[in-house]
């Protein structure tokens, strides 16, 4: 490609609305830009990154027999009536009224459309199993659209679904698809971690997360320092195993605690350990209110609570709700004779504080030496808290530490969560009706764009591994008007191509200035830039990855390119 | 592809609410699913003959330096106000409120999108011309979609958009696009016309459509018999040189005719011709009536109304306004002194007019013996009729016949029609501020594959050229159980694919039956059936296009496979 015929708007300055590296060098280097908040333009070199990023998932895909289909985003309201999301999905879904004030929604996902396709088509357990996916525009209203392509309301998602007669097929597949997932995004050259995460609202059971690692990512890691272990932190585990003090147990004492509120407050008044204190919080859970112990080191997790609960939904309770149940602020609640219909649930680490200190119920009043089991009764313990850098792994093999990452990938065993309210049956070899088994299995496609060009880049602008990026070799002429020159960069243009590389051929009026930052920017592989020595037959060639600069014969150019991208 | 982990979900009986063939064949032969009216999925067969129909677009479009983008579905309604057509668009246009309340329009084109991409950064000459194109989904909501993906409410275009300097420029890239989309029309096997055609909503001046040849196509072509010339029938001008009779001019009469309201009740009752009657139509041009008149075998074309008279829109006056200006019936309106502020526009073939028959504008009375300019005036005369079978070409060298065609391309020259309301302006050579000149190019994806199938096929099925084929080859293995004939066709299936022809697998456990009649409705061009002669290694091959077949040696079959796919 000519870059006097391609449109790529390079920029010097930092656009002042770019918060992140990524988005900035995707706008400077001319790849994206913005039409409005969350939605994006690709430009021509973005749009050629897309194609290769779609290329390999396909290419992964064919491979564990997944079959590419392509469906509406316009989806009739009452698919999603029939499964409660028209509903539940809140405000994030845009609905669209077509001219007879007919509602759809704009396709945010597809389980309830392809369900209702497979359904009226797949009714014998011997056309399963079956995988199929599609590559396609998602509509997201996302509330804080932002981070360029990390977080935009008009996305390229990879989304495919997989149906089956038993849960040992489905199992299957999702082994199948854990390994093409780990495979693409090797592939795409990212460094990430596949992690065990939450299914969120789109329900089901077993589910993992493949996170690009990166300062800016927005979910939090915690993974083991010695073993495989990684979770996305909403769901890594605690390792239960404590050992309880032998202190001898005190008598509680009621005592006056003017003005605290918070356990800091509690820890410098009483010259204690936030260790020692019992916070207590009351949730609610899907409207039912509940009392949440946990110490006063650690923090509640609500999707943990969710699970442990069962609920729908959890937030904490108004302070106002909390004063009409207890008569006290929120800062002075306790274990000790909460009313007697309170459901209480406790992280496991509060079954091994002994003389702990906790809020009386009372305003300006906290207990000392308190007690569980003798001084308050505990429904329930389970793993509530977050984990935090320096716990034991579940595995007890190692240490949790912390890392941000992007989700690029999430892969959901769905079970019968879709199948069961869209009808999806089929006749199993007994002759009975049974619901599809269903797996879900997505690539934020645009999202990975980002991704990448967070983790590859320097200063000077992107540094795209060889399978990504748009052209292999930037091909410069310093200065088109020497003939010597222009006759080397047209002839290489030309051989180049016959030897089917991508070729990016600055052939712009332009100073050597303004094409090397421009070639820097845009962060090709190779950049062969033909100078003064065009006469003589040599070519400078520099390499974006490692900086090195050399100079070739042009004799010898294809051969060494082969090599060099040959090696992959 | 194995069709056991494929997703071909076949049908024997008709569709009842598939009116027309491509449509009952697309989804009796599992290449398509409707999911609302005019919203479809492509099922796996579908999306393989998208995919390659979108393969030949691309390098036609590279081959001219088109550069491929993607812009978002999602366009705020600001863009479209600025251009106007947020509210001249109707109700075809999908509107979306975000959950800011903010107004997008769901695209139903990009010209407003493209053009404040492209005038944000594109502000010299020097970087002039540039073609952007994209493969996109569109939205129109059509008043009546019908006919599957002929007329559908979310479907696929290819869109371009040229930005030039000068008309000149803008010349050069229409005539590289015409000649690209006869390339991509030819390769795609589609049997078409290149038609002159009407702007249209979008506007701009010269324009062609690409029509593929079908009786249940839409459009109307005129064209020649004998020279190159087409036109839709919209658009398709007259030849207008006319023999004017020496019949002596008569004295006007006023006679009774008692309940005539039509041309033929006059000409039976008068035992005239057609031919001698003037029909005087009221019309209401942007607001103003108007008196339109043309001959009694003639009917007015709106188009060519609109365009004569400049118009924004034309439509026909409602009877109540016609008995308020004239006091008479539609059915009785003539061209003799009519108010004298009203307009009158005739059609040329009034001029030959001679010793006519009109409404006396009185009900129940007609003129005879009328003459043009004696009898009445004309304020213009003007090429306002559709062109019928029979007619003198307007070359004069040929005769028109019509034919029916489905647009499948559309290429318009948009002048400043966009960059003048957009703002779209760049510094010319002088350093003079000017309007990008532009051009659109269209071509209906999704709507080609109909086309194709419309021309494909026989009583059993569909018959894909090889160019659209979602596969090359469907191998057939009649009995599965039969050891011989399964391993022959295992081997097969590899070695095929190892030759990178693109093999559909009938590994179903089902009857020979079954699979003809489903290879017969899916139409690949080549089927290899595996059957008794398969321990001697032989296999019968069936032509799908010639419906020929034949028994090759397995040796021989990539050769032969090679040399058919090959002589395209």
């Amino acid at each position: 490609m000519k870059q006097s015929l391609s449109f790529i708007p390079t920029m010097r300055e930092v656009p002042s609305d770019a918060e992140i590296l990524s988005h900035q060098l995707l706008l400077r280097a001319g790849f994206i830009r913005q039409n409005a908040s969350g939605i994006y333009s690709y430009l021509p070199l973005g749009k050629k990154v897309l194609s290769k990023i779609e290329l390999i998932i396909r290419e992964e895909m064919e491979a564990i027999d997944a079959v590419e289909v392509f469906m509406p985003a316009l989806q009739q309201a009452e698919l999603w009536q029939k499964t409660g999301r028209w509903y539940s999905y809140g405000p994030e879904l845009f609905r669209v009224k077509d001219r007879h004030q007919r509602d759809f929604a704009l396709g945010a996902t597809h389980e309830e459309v392809i369900t209702s396709l497979v359904r009226d088509e797949v009714k014998s357990y011997k056309k399963l199993p079956l995988t199929l996916y599609q590559i396609q525009t998602k509509f997201r209203d996302e509330l804080r659209p932002r981070f360029g392509l990390l977080r935009g309301r008009e996305f390229i998602m990879k989304d495919a679904y997989s149906f089956h007669a038993t849960e040992e097929s489905l199992d299957e597949k999702y082994q199948d698809m854990k390994q093409a997932y780990t495979n693409i995004f090797t592939r795409l050259g990212l460094n990430f971690r596949t992690v065990i995460a939450d299914g969120g609202t789109i329900g089901g059971t077993d589910t993992h997360e493949f996170m690009a690692l990166s300062e800016i990512g927005e979910d939090t890691i915690a993974y083991s320092d010695t073993s495989p272990y990684a979770a996305n932190i909403e769901m890594a585990e605690m390792n239960t195993t404590f050992e309880k003090s032998d202190e001898v147990l005190l008598e509680v004492e009621k005592i006056s605690t003017p003005n605290m509120q918070t356990i800091d407050d509690i820890v410098s008044f009483l010259d204690t350990e936030a260790t020692k204190c019992i916070k207590t919080l009351i949730f609610k859970a899907d409207e039912k209110l509940v009392a949440v112990l946990c110490r006063g080191d650690h923090e509640i997790n609500d999707i943990k609570l969710k699970n442990a609960l069962g609920a729908d939904t959890v937030e904490l309770a108004y302070e106002g709700d909390v004063i009409e149940l207890l008569s006290c602020g929120v800062g002075s609640i306790g274990p000790v004779k909460l009313p007697l219909d309170l459901k209480v649930i406790a992280d496991h680490a509060i079954a091994s504080v002994v003389n702990g200190v906790c809020g009386a119920n009372e305003d300006d009043f906290h207990l000392i030496n308190v007690n569980p089991e003798r001084d308050f009764a505990v429904d329930r313990y389970a793993d509530l808290r977050f984990v935090q850098e320096g716990d034991t792994t579940p595995d007890g093999e190692g240490t949790i530490k912390f890392a941000q990452g992007i989700e690029v990938g999430h892969i959901f065993k769905l079970g019968t969560t879709y199948s069961e309210p869209m009808e999806g049956t089929f006749l199993d070899n007994n002759g009975r009706n049974q619901h599809y088994q269903m797996g879900c299995y997505g690539i934020g496609v645009s999202r990975i764009m980002a991704a990448v060009a967070e983790q590859y880049n320097d200063e000077n602008g992107l540094k795209w591994p060889k399978n990504l990026a748009p052209f292999n070799i930037h091909l410069i002429a310093l200065n088109m008007k020497d003939e010597a020159q222009k006759d080397l960069a047209d002839e290489l243009y030309k051989l180049l191509k016959s030897y089917r590389f991508e070729v990016l051929y600055d052939d712009r009026p332009e100073r050597a200035g303004v094409k090397f930052a421009d070639s820097d920017l845009i962060g090709l592989p190779i950049r062969i830039t033909i100078g003064k020595k065009a006469s003589v037959g040599i070519v400078e060639v520099k390499y974006r990855s490692s900086g090195e600069s050399t100079e070739w014969p042009k004799e010898e150019i294809t051969e060494k390119l082969q090599a060099f991208f040959g090696a992959e």
